[in-house]
């Protein structure tokens, strides 16, 4: 069983979208990360921080699929970090309407003793800050180091993001932020920039439209399944994610080739994220559901053409 | 070989982009039709109308690809077609600054007698009205009808447009148009109002985002290949439905499995189209590059994922 650190928000949400909103609902990027990772094979641990205005039951939520919360910090008399968002009529956009840092203004991770030799490392939309003291505590230099960002980082902490991209193995961005991180419009462009900057592999999430996979000159593309509804795009991309490095970490193959299977992998888990509200489709989520939506996905993409 | 009518514009077109512009350059649906399926084994007539202003090395074009021209009608002293257009900066839209109909006012399509039986009709953008004379001519029903429109016959010829679908198999049609036309915002809704329109199979082109094949609860996907630069996307629809009806009309086996790989020919013409203006790559391109390219999209869409 491959060991995952996964490092990122953990939050309260209060989502709109055009089909109806939430009071303050389990969110944040490693509570997506986390429970899309744990459908694979693999001993993944949290490291993120909450107030102790956290509810058990959220608690309970991780230990009950054996993620390790040891390194989830509470913090006594702290507010849990709460974001507020209204999403446009084609989903496509957002506002954000209240963002509240809270215990995550003064958060210092720190990665459990026993995960400190995993060999993936999940670091999730988070100050680099904190996502280069993860890289740091590790005790040695695990074999794949997957970081994802946002375009709020790059407007605001664009040096710190700088230095830890030089640091991962593969970067997982969506298009409009690759573009604003390397000022290229085509997104092959974009991805070679990438490369430049450290990244061995990019990942280019492009929503609804599917996620690229850029290795050297090869490229590799995963659809998103063609829905009849999208209900709640939030936390799509730390699903993606979580599945990506979840299949990673439980294979132990870290090749292009394998990493075509994770970004379907990832892909799949995202299709679910979206069908509801925050998490709630992934707290019911079955195996079978999982493994009966990787056959649409292998239906929707692979065809028998000869080639000569 | 297999038979195939293709009816569609041929016309002068001027073209803007951020790269650069055109004069009066080779244009037109049947155009590039024409020059996608010129690459299979299929016997093709072009049904359509020029002026006597269209010059003979522009007809030479067709003739030299072994294509019908027979019922491309030349109107002494009339004008050809000419459309003139500006794409805005992401090459996602574009504004029309000049239609002069010209010939095509008047345009009644005449079907060549040896192309009466052929087993695929390919329709391109065009009157309904004029599309449905298509139809009518043939003198049995052909195996494949394949419709392409546009939302300017949705805003302006909305009821011989339903008419004209009633009668197709395949209906080819842009996300926007999709939507447009049935009201529904998620395709795969869209998709399924279609087929109670009469067609038994949907393709829905979404540009640089690729195209969606449906058929009943199927659904099958072929991306876009991605390119370093896109350099003018005009005739890119037309040039992927010359691929599609091409290789259809040559293997002569239009199940939907084989329909899979005809949506992968007609991404793959398309993806040669959208490297040039108009039609300049497509007229120099060579049957190696056809194929090698056929790789490329093989090493971007399969995956090896075995499935319990």
């Amino acid at each position: 069983m491959g060991k995952l650190v996964i490092v990122g928000t953990v939050a309260f949400d209060a989502i709109e979208t055009p089909f109806g909103k939430t009071d303050k609902i389990l969110g944040g990027a490693a509570t997506f990360i986390g429970l899309a990772a744990s459908h694979f094979n693999v001993d993944a641990a949290v490291v993120s921080v909450v107030g102790d205005d956290f509810p058990k039951e959220y608690l309970d939520i991780f230990t009950d699929r054996d993620i390790d919360v040891s390194a989830l910090e509470v913090v006594p008399g702290g507010k849990t970090f709460f974001w507020k968002g209204k999403y446009h009529n084609d989903l496509n956009s957002r506002d954000t309407l209240v963002t509240e840092l809270n215990v995550l203004a003064d958060f210092s991770p720190v990665v459990p003793e026993g995960h400190r030799d995993a060999e993936v490392v999940m670091l999730g939309n988070l100050h680099p800050s904190v996502q280069m003291g993860v890289i740091q505590q590790m005790a040695k230099k695990p074999k794949l180091v997957v970081l994802d960002t946002m375009n709020f980082w790059m407007d605001n902490a664009l040096e710190p993001l700088m230095e830890v991209i030089k640091k991962v193995d593969v970067l997982t961005i969506n298009d409009e932020e690759a573009r604003q991180l390397t000022n290229e419009y085509s997104l092959v462009t974009a991805a070679q920039r990438i490369f430049e900057m450290g990244p061995k592999y990019v990942v280019i999430k492009k929503g609804e439209h599917g996620a690229l996979l850029f290795f050297k000159d090869e490229v590799f593309f995963a659809p998103a399944l063609p829905l009849k509804e999208v209900f709640d795009p939030t936390g799509a991309g730390d699903t993606f994610a979580g599945g990506f490095t979840g299949y990673l970490a439980s294979t132990g193959n870290h090749s292009f080739e394998n990493m075509k299977n994770a970004v379907i992998h990832g892909s799949n888990m995202a299709s679910f994220c979206v069908e509801r509200f925050g998490t709630e489709r992934l707290l019911e989520l079955k195996r079978e559901e999982v493994s009966r939506r990787l056959h649409q996905f292998k239906a929707l993409t692979q065809f028998d053409i000869e080639l000569k």
